[in-house]
């Protein structure tokens, strides 16, 4: 089997105006960036607005492990089988960052013969979103310790400026800074520092605008710090938001791509499934409903963190109802939640691979608190035995009530899963979702995370100390009691412990620190180590990535 | 008369694919941005290499003066007017910085009817070229501090640690930090800062470079510190190099626009003025003068800085023979130059204008210093009166030898500026044009530096102090002394003292600093203060930028 790269490179593009006319994409609607990208201005699509939408179906997956999933070339490849059993398809998927590529990942645009392309322009500066989305960012920073330079008329504290500066680079020596050092003409010296891009507040604003005039409206609503007398601060008391905006206005269109087999993608967006919600945009999944009978979408991490947050964030605030959830597992991951090590899972081994399936029957429980029908997606491995297939297959039957499919994208592109997108289609088509979140808006921000902890994790409860409780306290006493909760904590576990594969439970849920991101419209609970400025390795991917003497890139992948 | 933005939203423009076929670019080199924005292959245009070259005509000025002179403008409406008459034409410009269209300035892609189209895309994001390099930059960076943080196998002095990173904004609070903060998993705690991108080497290397390989080699030559033995520590021994090149694998390619006229224009690269040479990349102007008989380009500054280093950096390291240059000066600057305050410009005042000529006058001698025949733009303002222009006529006609030529391309576009591009053609082509630098790379980098002072500003001769003299020692040991001096020193006058308007002489020139630029390939000689990230204003731009009711964006021209 040929690498991602060279499938890549042999693939033979379409150019995005075939792509756009398959998806009814007009001409006049495109702003395209190269021969095979392009923004799609959804307002010079006839009718769009009225249009029906399609029916919407999430990727999910058990809790990562080092064997991995396969979640985004599931996803893929799902979109692909959908357009093969002749379902009008469109994918959406979230924007792969810059940073990542040059530390240990490589890119993030799917694999073997389920890939979005041009991979390349796509896992590199694509159309400049990410890039976008900082200049906005560092704009508002910019402005504030500027407002205070030139007398600090709204009094900020500037000990406690919420808002810190974004780099789309893994750059640990930016975590923690200190600025305007060298004398009076740089400013006033203050504790400050680097989150990557995707961490960026504004990124979470841009993933749950409906529109542009939404965006300008949450841009408005941040919070990035207080007076001395603990009175908030908000962006639009700087004047910021107008030229944010204005820095986001091409930003916000979505972009189209294509599958290696042609099916039109959506590739917009890219929030830290950690300290945001870890979906595509609102805007690009709103689109594609308009345009398609089926658009397949993914969510960050494992279906505790990703599916959660997809549902009681992203959907709770857009207005959608997934007809359909995929959990993808693999026999290897399995058999590692089942308690085998990465270097045994090549063999068979029947008994792990039962006690892991703990982690996927979790998970498909929990997609029905959310009335969404599930399907198991498994992602074939040629370590894979028949038996083992036979397993999980007949586990899921029994013991789940749930079908689990072998999928073979990643040998066979859409071919390999004809079969999921029948029985996909089947579910969504069966009237059985009734999508409501997990909880309401009206509930206490407290009882709203220990519904989580509980429903989700399996947890037996929350722990606090007195300063976490008396946040909750005051966050609800300021008004933000209604907005939902997004969860930071580890994605290897339903605890708060990595280690704990399987399906543990009885655990209690520590919650270290509540931050307000009322522009996004949630309260991020961290609960647990959070990282927002990722590093590098010691032998970083940006060593090996280069240009070779035919021009093309080697070591990206 | 309407606005600049009135007039830029009142242009029909052309679909970037007809202006590509009037400069005779062929499709398949086209990789649009939008609909109006194009980055060029030149590798898929046929028998390109062999083509022969146009004609390099420099748009030049007098020294700078809050008057404002138009040379953007100017170099935008002389490119109209050679179309206009029938010549093949191409426009070769820097792009805007993104950071200062949220300070005072607002844009620069040229006023009133000689402007590049479309303004609001050049002067924001445009092909995300500065975006790229900015990643590029801090990729370096990044892996300068990672590789001090696992093991500092090179033995880098972290005390000297000359790469900074960048960020294209104007942000005071970035220009002095201490980075690394934060406990030992963020690194070892050092002095650091940024500069804004335009200032980054890598942006003046992405403009010296001549093609992609030859970006690569000079990105590994930079010289990002040294070791305790103090032995120099290059990009290449990072191992950064291919990384960045593949960041700036697209951004390389000229990006093309039009002016309100039609005219084809490349907009490409940006380095500062002051601690670079200040002129759009060569990779561009190459590009226009296979593809056009004549091709306008302009330099930052007035012609002392900007010419000069167009002159003793890029026409010399690229080859290039500019065929005339044209010093643009307003009534309005020469009387400042003259001796009159902002605010009494508007009558007509003959003494201060007479006196004022004389900053001209140093211009244009200098000017042919370099084998170049020059010719007088007077950038017409509503304000002149005719005997205001008669003088300057005539001055130049008797003292100076070359014509002065009335322009109106502001007020009536192209058709403004015919008879200064009559008068540019007949100076092109009267074989009168003979290029040399002003010094031979042979000479000492201080003999060079005073060659420049002596012959250009005027000067009496260098002052440094001993540590300066002996940093000149130092890279001419170390086999740096064959590259050209790049000065860093006020624009507002030939002396570096911006207070001195006209034509000062005898003064010294005080030699605080010298920084070697390896990539780039020249030594940037620090003649006062330099500024390598600006401030916001204390009612910045931004704080009026916005997108109204109609979807436009406000405040930002």
């Amino acid at each position: 089997m040929p690498t991602d790269i060279e499938i890549a490179r042999a693939a033979r593009l379409k150019p995005i105006a075939a792509i756009a006319d398959r998806a009814g994409i007009p001409q006049e609607a495109l702003n395209p960036y190269g021969k095979f990208i392009a923004k799609v201005d959804t307002s010079a699509i006839p009718d769009f607005a009225s249009k029906p939408d399609g029916k919407l179906i999430l990727v999910t997956a058990i809790s990562p492990t080092p064997a991995g999933e396969g979640k985004t070339t599931t996803t893929v490849g799902l979109g692909d089988g959908l357009s093969r059993i002749g379902r009008n398809t469109m994918i959406a998927l979230r924007e792969p960052s810059l940073g990542p590529c040059f530390g240990v990942k490589g890119g993030a645009a799917g694999g073997g013969y389920a890939q979005v392309v041009p991979m390349e322009q796509i896992n590199l500066h694509f159309t400049g979103d990410f890039h976008a989305i900082t200049s906005a960012h560092n704009l508002l920073a910019a402005m504030i310790d500027n407002h205070v330079y030139w007398g600090n008329a709204l009094g900020l504290d500037t000990r406690y400026i919420a808002w810190r500066r974004v780099m789309d680079m893994n750059d640990r020596a930016l975590r923690s800074t200190v600025s305007s050092l060298g004398g009076a003409s740089n400013g006033f010296p203050r504790e400050d520092g680097f989150d990557i891009t995707v961490a960026s507040e504004v990124m979470a604003i841009f993933c749950l605008a409906k529109d542009l005039p939404d965006l300008e409206e949450r841009l408005g609503r941040i919070v990035i710090g207080r007076t001395r007398d603990k009175r908030p601060v908000t962006a639009a008391e700087l004047k910021a938001t107008g030229a944010m905006s204005v820095l986001l206005k091409d930003a916000v269109m979505p972009n189209l791509v294509q599958t290696l087999e042609g099916t039109p993608a959506f590739v917009h967006g890219g929030p830290f499934a950690n300290i945001a919600h870890g979906c595509n945009s609102v805007i690009a999944t709103r689109a594609a409903l308009k345009l398609a009978d089926y658009v397949v979408t993914e969510a960050g991490f494992g279906a505790d963190l990703g599916a959660e947050k997809f549902f009681d964030i992203k959907c709770r605030k857009a207005g959608l109802k997934p007809a359909a959830a995929v959990v993808v597992a693999t026999v290897r991951a399995l058999k590692m939640h089942g308690g085998l090590a990465k270097d045994s899972l090549a063999r068979e081994d029947l008994a792990a691979l039962e006690a892991g399936l703990a982690n996927l029957a979790r998970h498909v429980e929990n997609i029905r608190k959310f009335g969404v029908p599930p399907i198991v997606a498994i992602n074939n491995f040629t370590s894979d035995t028949a038996a083992e297939h036979d397993l999980i297959r007949s586990f899921c039957r029994n013991h789940l009530g749930v079908e689990a499919v072998i999928c073979r994208h990643w040998a066979e592109g859409g071919a390999g899963t004809e079969e999921l997108a029948n029985k996909v289609v089947a579910l969504a088509e069966g009237g059985e979702a009734d999508f409501a979140p997990l909880y309401p808006d009206v509930m206490p921000l407290w009882d709203k995370l220990e519904t989580v902890a509980r429903e989700i994790y399996g947890a037996a409860g929350l722990v606090a100390d007195a300063k976490v409780r008396a946040r909750f306290a005051e966050l609800e006493g300021a008004g933000h009691g209604a907005l939902p909760v997004c969860v930071a904590k580890t994605q290897y576990s339903f605890s708060a412990d990595p280690t704990l594969r399987g399906a543990p439970s009885g655990h209690m849920v520590p919650v270290r620190e509540l931050r307000l991101s009322a522009g996004a419209g949630f309260v991020v609970a961290i609960c647990g180590d959070i990282m927002t400025m990722p590093g590098l390795p010691r032998e970083p991917a940006a060593e090996r990535i280069h240009i070779d003497a035919n021009g093309q890139i080697e070591g990206l992948f």
